[in-house]
């Protein structure tokens, strides 16, 4: 097949860790006609998409913004015009992507004291308060929300009570979590924030959605030096989402109507009832899925709806098992990462994908594979306790 | 009007320094089914995009890939991580772009000898040379092929030979050549470009064509500490385009997708017959706009033809005119940038808005405006100079 051959990628039904289904409209809007970075009608849409984050993110913050890139450039961002050479910082890692965090602190000049907890269970405020006490003068406290990895969800307000009691700003990671739990950046005292388009917020991934407490913006622009970045200056990057207009780089437009649309789409259907949604199907999935015998492998107390790790039992392919999915259903979950490789199954529940068909399909699809692959699965008790959970 | 409403942006004849007209290819392929950015028909995608891009860039670069976001990502890219602290760079600065490099190499810690050229020249190759013989050492020489802000092509192989012979590497901004006009790194002898996808490759924007020769991999490999930047480290970024396939970001699916079907058509269309089009078109409006009494801002042997300035002549509203042109015809054309700012304007034909009718009509509507605006503008002879190298 030559390169330049039309390629036509099957319909799938995303239930990894991301990305998730993109809502029609969402996919629709991005064939919107292209118009320049700074055509007025262009710049209206950028004033509303600020509007909305603000509405979704919960925050009054005015420094609210999408950065030019995936989930990972909201991180980069963030943790790049936070953290000086020499700064102390603070991680609370228990999963992957906490650890993500420390790789680009560490980069960007920071010196880091990492809390760890085990990768299954949220980082405990109490270590947090010890490692801020004995660091001192500590600049940036970090800290996960919804662990991608894992599936845990990080209590935040211990976290940023112990932050702000000794003087340090809190960076919250909402990647998963955004528009699919409740994130609450103002009641929480997060001074910075991001997201991704492709989890919760059903938009193809592509721009990150940013928030910068008051304080937190002092604090960028008192640095001394620059932020390494250019390309992902918080203050050049505002120069331009703000009244100023100041050419910084040429915006992706088609990604940015559909950010305005997967937005809108939040509000339309209300953050509240959007929670509760993700909430009744994720636990409707989990409960099938103990009822079918697996066992969850994130903490009871801290399991996500939206992200649910599964241990992969005794004597079955973990490979096998995501291939026969792919193959025969169209159904996409994610491995593990780091330390959960080849142990856990991620599966998604969010925006689009997050559904009663999807939860009852992948019940009945998983069973019936691991049954192949010698595992007793109890199908019809996993679709009893998921049907009973839906209704 | 509430947020959340809907927005239907205008269509626009887009003419100024990018986002180019998108082919309407491009934009039905990024409506294509969202697949995962591990799955194995989206990991074909990203095969047949490298092999792609060695045709575009004419190269046999085995580290041709897309950064995950717009033109200035790749600049980024290339310079973060070409760049170590305290290494020594030569850069051609005859332009706002040129600069924009020098800022980003100083960002990196590089030590950087600036080589200035007047705006709307091209750099000179003999004081490139005298500043890198001067400074010695030097481990990177950095050049912009197509200035965007002049409207300036830059001749590369006098600077690619004198990088070369004193053992300098050698970086070239493609941006606005790439699919314009020739680019043509293994014969040039270029060790790192990179591109935008809004330009003369004609998909909205959104990623950047990056390609890095064996030699500046060597380099890029032996670094001693790591790039500052997590989200664009080159080695990483390659550690999930080549067959290892480790998760480093989520891809922007839907504008992989976009690159993908802007590559093919310009591997359909043919590189020489795509830059023979842009070629003419780019000669016939320059010719109309000088017999329309208009001067040309960069040097006639070195001009463009995908981006063109135009001196705003005495008495003239350079917001007036723009405006008029945007409100009545839906044409974008561009403003001076930095020290031009108010001087020129930039008109662009890149991609799918180079065409014979967008010379026709940009001529006709300019003309008019220009009249309201007191400037004797010779219509008939513009109409006339253009037709003739039309046809």
């Amino acid at each position: 097949m030559p390169e330049t051959a039309a390629f036509n990628p099957p319909e799938r039904i995303l239930m990894g860790p991301g990305p998730s289904g993109a809502n029609p409209r969402v996919v629709r809007a991005m064939g919107a006609p292209l118009v320049g970075h700074l055509d007025p009608e262009f710049l209206k849409i950028m004033d509303s998409i600020r509007v909305m984050l603000r509405q979704v993110f919960r925050t009054q913050n005015e420094v609210s913004l999408a950065t030019p890139g995936t989930g990972t450039s909201g991180m980069e961002a963030a943790v790049m015009n936070l953290v000086q050479p020499g700064d102390k910082v603070v991680a609370g890692v228990c999963g992957y992507f906490g650890d993500r965090i420390v790789q680009m602190a560490e980069r960007a000049g920071g010196v880091v004291t990492r809390v760890n907890a085990p990768w299954g269970s949220p980082v405990d405020a109490g270590d947090i308060e010890k490692a801020v006490k004995a660091t001192g003068n500590v600049k940036l406290v970090t800290v996960v929300h919804a662990e991608t990895s894992t599936g845990v969800r990080q209590p935040i307000e211990p976290i940023s009570k112990i932050a702000h009691d000794n003087g340090a700003l809190l960076l919250v990671d909402c990647v998963t979590s955004l528009g699919g739990v409740p994130v609450e950046i103002d009641a929480w005292g997060a001074d910075a924030a991001y997201s991704g388009t492709q989890k919760c917020l059903s938009a193809p991934p592509g721009v990150a959605p940013v928030t910068i407490s008051p304080r937190a913006w002092d604090a960028i622009r008192a640095r001394e030096v620059p932020s390494n970045t250019w390309y992902l200056d918080l203050q050049l990057l505002e120069s331009y989402w703000d009244s100023r207009r100041a050419y910084h780089h040429t915006a992706p437009i088609s990604m940015i109507y559909a950010l305005h649309e997967a937005l809108a789409l939040v509000l339309e259907e209300g953050l509240e009832n959007r929670w509760a949604r993700h909430e009744k199907h994720g636990r409707a999935l989990q409960g099938g899925l103990e009822a079918m015998g697996l066992a969850l492998h994130a903490d009871a107390a801290y399991r996500l709806p939206v992200l649910t790790t599964v241990r992969i039992p005794e004597g079955v392919n973990d490979m096998e098992v995501r291939g026969a999915l792919l193959k025969r259903h169209g159904i996409e979950v994610g491995g593990g990462l780091g330390d959960l490789r080849g142990k856990v199954w991620r599966v998604g529940l969010m925006g689009e994908s997050s559904t009663p068909g999807n939860v009852l399909l992948f019940l009945s699809a998983l069973g019936r594979i691991l049954r192949e692959q010698g595992f007793k699965a109890d199908i019809r008790g996993a679709q009893r306790e998921a049907a009973t959970q839906l209704s």
